[in-house]
């Protein structure tokens, strides 16, 4: 018998045929702004709640990266979804709506890659001859679950985040598109006994930490390999650990190599405190972002390790810590 | 372009290993409570909270189908996991105990054989040599989130149903054992405008049939190929509703071909209404009971078809209708 396996190579080979971002108010005001291929101009998204809201978001996402790619959906043979909701229902709604079969996850933050990397392998395996994948968040949907609703003002600590209202999709076959995925590194979960939700960003940082290393180690990688290592939702408290951490374990990247959605996200924006979170943050930077830039050819490879935290507002209260988890999939540019 | 496929046929042979299952107390008056491996004296299980007692239920089933096998945890590649808590919680910390790489999932009360349907999918495509699937609920977390806590006394109608408290885990490799898990078909959500949430065998009747149906179709298979055609946690009222559709359309099956967990799982207690239900109910069911008579050779073939509502209770507040899928797997026995 042999030692736990936590990375999937993709032998045969599985694309991103195309992707779709979508995002809120504050995404308007992001440096990434123009990557997005549509953004609301009401939080409310032309819906009468929240909820409604981040399932139109999650939705527009998954049409649009449909429409991008010239596809039908009765043409996609499974629908990988997740978000933050209780019973991720922004996501079961939206199967519905696709009329796809559909496969429900959650891995909080870290949705996005969890969904990709099960779509790639899903469609490398030949299982599905398709898969379309995405994830949402929703600033006020997660503000009013797993903290305070947003009209109640409450003060909130600096190294706290600011949950991302955008969502990301992504198609994958195995059609020759320029970002091919290469393998995926499957997160186990890390507890380093942090109980404040509001501190995500430590908590969330040795996971990604573990992830990079036993994804580099299992490949049989030096971190240079990858033009960007990026992770999801770290904000700056976080990825200072995470840099730290990973200095600690051998690998010393600068700050062009190793990135963060979540510092990204909003730029040098005060409100949003240490930076941006949310399933949605990681999703709409490397559906909008990074993937445009290995399409365009300005990057050749990047490994994507999202990071997410699993508790629930009852695991907080009954005392319990915030376990996190991170799991990474790498995208590499073919010779096209 | 081909039109959506929903069934994935595992063609390098992948097996059952070992399975385990653990409940309550309502669940030793049960017709089948032989067939658990542990059955916990207070469904406090030891612990200060009914949400901690969860966790100890789904941990226990999955340490028990490890021993049960003679494996050691850090020989399985993954643990795919879920459950009816916001968040699955009960998964999670699981999953940390475990110290297996992870993939959270969710489909309410069709988590058991999403799990199944995963685990098989990637052993036998060899992304991860073994895989551990469980899943658990607990009829107090459940009634406290989704209804009323038990200690209101709320009255129910005729037609609810009652919540397992149970979890069942199953080991998956390819090393050749007794049951073979032969191919999974991956349900669409199906939305029949049901809107009150203890109606739900109801609501799920008709993802059973479609999932049932195009299993079938997709197979080329007549439904008398299996023994038995068996749904998760239908109950009475459900049962018959599905039986019905069925019939419609052109499959006819008696009674002994066609069963149900829920209807099964309390014989003819009067206090579970129209039946169990829960992640547990069909995982106890399944895993205790029908892989056990596959494994002694009374049955050869069976088609498991579990079914989920996937509703949250803010779903229900926003007038939002049960949403329902329903996954399958096919379970046949080897030449051995």
């Amino acid at each position: 018998m042999s030692q736990t396996k936590q990375t999937w190579l993709f032998k045969n080979p599985v694309y991103i045929v195309s992707t779709a971002t979508v995002g809120g108010t504050m995404e308007q005001k992001s440096p990434y702004a123009k990557n997005f291929d549509y953004l609301f101009t009401s939080n409310y998204a032309g819906q009468t709640s929240f909820e409604q809201a981040e399932q139109a978001l999650i939705e527009k996402a998954c049409l649009l990266a449909t429409q991008k790619a010239q596809w039908k959906l009765n043409e996609i043979d499974v629908f990988i979804a997740g978000d933050l909701l209780n019973q991720i229902t922004s996501s079961s709604f939206t199967a519905r709506n696709l009329n796809i079969p559909y496969l429900g996850i959650f891995s909080a933050c870290s949705t996005s890659m969890q969904g990709l990397a099960l779509a790639a392998q899903l469609v490398s395996s030949g299982a599905s001859s398709s898969a379309l994948t995405a994830t949402v968040s929703h600033n006020c949907t997660a503000e009013r679950q797993f903290r305070y609703p947003t009209e109640y003002g409450a003060q909130k600590p600096p190294y706290s985040q600011y949950t991302a209202t955008a969502a990301g999709a992504a198609l994958v076959s195995t059609s020759r598109h320029p970002v091919q995925i290469t393998s995926a590194t499957i997160g186990k979960v890390i507890d380093f006994n942090v109980t404040d939700p509001l501190n995500m960003g430590a908590a969330m940082a040795p996971a990604a930490v573990s992830t990079i290393r036993n994804h580099l180690n299992e490949r049989g990688l030096k971190a240079n390999y990858y033009d960007r290592i990026i992770t999801g939702d770290l904000g700056k408290v976080g990825y200072d650990i995470a840099s730290d951490l990973l200095k600690k374990d051998g690998i010393s990247l600068n700050k062009e190599q190793f990135m963060d959605c979540g510092c990204l996200l909003y730029g040098d924006q005060k409100n949003v405190f240490s930076g941006g979170s949310g399933c949605g943050c990681a999703a709409s930077m490397v559906y909008g972002h990074f993937v445009k830039e290995l399409q365009e050819g300005n990057l050749q490879r990047v490994l994507v390790a999202t990071t997410g935290a699993l508790h629930s507002p009852m695991s907080v209260h009954q005392n319990k810590s915030i376990l996190c988890i991170s799991h990474a999939v790498s995208l590499e540019r073919g010779d096209f």
